[in-house]
């Protein structure tokens, strides 16, 4: 098989070069390498395996490659490429899902002890140079519901547990987790919302997710209440969040992830109070990245070379 | 025995009221409450029993209760009283500690993360309304010291191992602990320290540890190290600490104790690049401090009327 290796030209992250890719153990076939839209056409005729970010694929154009079956993204979020038209169809696109778990259970870990210990109300007085002293318990005492247990949420909700917490997970069927007190679907998040202490949004960003963490929704928190989002921006309403915080309304919040990324200079998340902002990082650990990523690739490719349907398949109706 | 309580009138804590003493069962004695040397002066006659924060034993006359035979601190820390000239002879001096351990350690895991996060750089970036993204790699790839395996350096190791650190303990004596691959003397600091990702010191404030990490010692760790202070602000050379982060030599700095309290406005510490601050609150239980204080004083209460010495007896050769 023709595989090739489109990288990110950026260069944000770490290229896949023919050592990571010989590390990986896929042997048995052509590899080659670029990095823009030439490189990708020079290979076109005949590559039938393409392994791309996401974010690349408006750039590329897949309909001159005829022979192209397998897509596999190099990230889990694949939101950006809804509704998929950019994909021929009958190309295979699949994720990199379970990457990013182990990561972003830890970055969960410490949010929520964040949240715990009030670091963003003491991170704002650091910057007005004022000392309040104020007091706070421990985890155990207090209540985490996370709204999506896939990878990252399933990790965090593990990392919840070990420090005993009351974990409430929402998905879309309600059968039990086992890192969950309880788990309910959707429908019931508005009636959970009074009972939790902290929000942690860890779901895909899909049409029946977006704006999930509406005004009406924050609302429903108790004052003083915590948000991380480890997601996708476009899961909050930005505008209500900022406010809720600026008021009081809420105790903090730990976002890793916004509508507009990277976050431009001036932008209004910068001054709000009681925010700790982390640019998209939660789930990412340089050290395994990669390798993991092509890892699932070759399962992939396995999977697929058996005649059956490749592990990290997605569903193009649901985005994920 | 005649008991008196002497609470904290600042009103930064809670005070040991009526109710909570009842609560915690210490039965058949005569039990005084006040605030202020007033206060005091009128139990002094017959007061056998003193409950009382170390930072105001220095506005009460203790040589004023001849009967004084034991005095409870509601805090661990007595570094403050040395030389202990305010104690009468004989009066035996009692701290807390065991209170905080449960609550330190995980303010420990926090500021752990928190640091291999990068979190102190993201702060000090979202000051300056930059975003820069970078990747950090998991808590198991990095290697902890820390200095004292008390109640809160034995906690922070705890929660240390169960994210996979490797984690070095320094202790007045070598002797293996069950939370740290190995154990060191103070002798072995300064070997340690260059092979140190991050350095928690958890230790009492004595004359032997007094500007503990110095500038010399600083100088000793790798670039991009972090730093915690969860024991007390004068372990450190302030100065040499805030000149190596403002030069970007460490990678961070997460600090609850310093040695002005309260940091006063306009403090040089405020505007630290890389630095969080926390307002001495990293091992301060609110829901459970008093009730385990005075848990402790009823056994220490025991101990002494069968004629043994009390279980958190200070030594105040050792300061602790």
């Amino acid at each position: 098989m023709h595989i090739h290796i489109h990288n990110e030209p950026r260069g944000m992250d770490q290229a896949i070069d023919a050592a990571t890719f010989e590390a990986a153990g896929i042997s048995g076939h052509h590899v080659t390498f670029g990095q823009n839209a030439a490189d990708f056409l020079a290979q076109a005729a005949t590559l039938e395996a393409l392994v791309a970010p996401p974010w690349e694929l408006r750039r590329l154009d897949l309909f001159a490659a005829p022979k192209l079956k397998l897509l596999q993204s190099t990230s889990a979020g694949v939101d950006r490429l809804q509704p998929f038209d950019m994909i021929p169809p009958g190309v295979i696109l699949m994720n990199n899902r379970g990457v990013h778990g182990e990561k972003a259970g830890e970055y969960a870990l410490m949010a929520i002890l964040m949240l715990v210990n009030l670091i963003p109300r003491f991170v704002t007085e650091q910057r007005a140079g004022h000392w309040e002293r104020k007091t706070a318990s421990l985890a155990r005492h207090q209540r985490l519901t996370i709204v999506g247990l896939g990878s990252l949420g399933g990790a965090s909700a593990a990392q919840a547990k070990r420090i005993g917490m009351k974990v409430t997970g929402i998905r879309n069927s309600a059968e039990p987790h086992p890192d969950c007190d309880h788990t309910l679907t959707l429908a019931g998040l508005d009636g959970m919302l009074p009972e939790t202490d902290i929000l942690l949004l860890a779901c895909p960003l899909t049409q029946a997710t977006q704006n999930l963490l509406s005004a009406g929704r924050l609302a429903l928190l108790p004052r003083g209440a915590g948000v991380i989002n480890i997601g996708r921006g476009a899961l909050i309403d930005e505008t209500a969040l900022f406010d809720a915080l600026d008021a009081g309304a809420l105790g903090g919040a730990v976002l890793d992830v916004f509508h507009k990324e990277p976050l431009p200079p001036g932008h209004r998340a910068w001054g709000v109070r009681n925010l700790i902002i982390t640019p998209h990082m939660s789930s990412d650990d340089p050290l395994t990245y990669n390798a993991a990523t092509l890892e699932i690739f070759k399962a992939n490719l396995a999977e697929f070379a058996a005649g059956r349907r490749p592990l990290t398949e997605v569903d193009r109706a649901k985005a994920y």
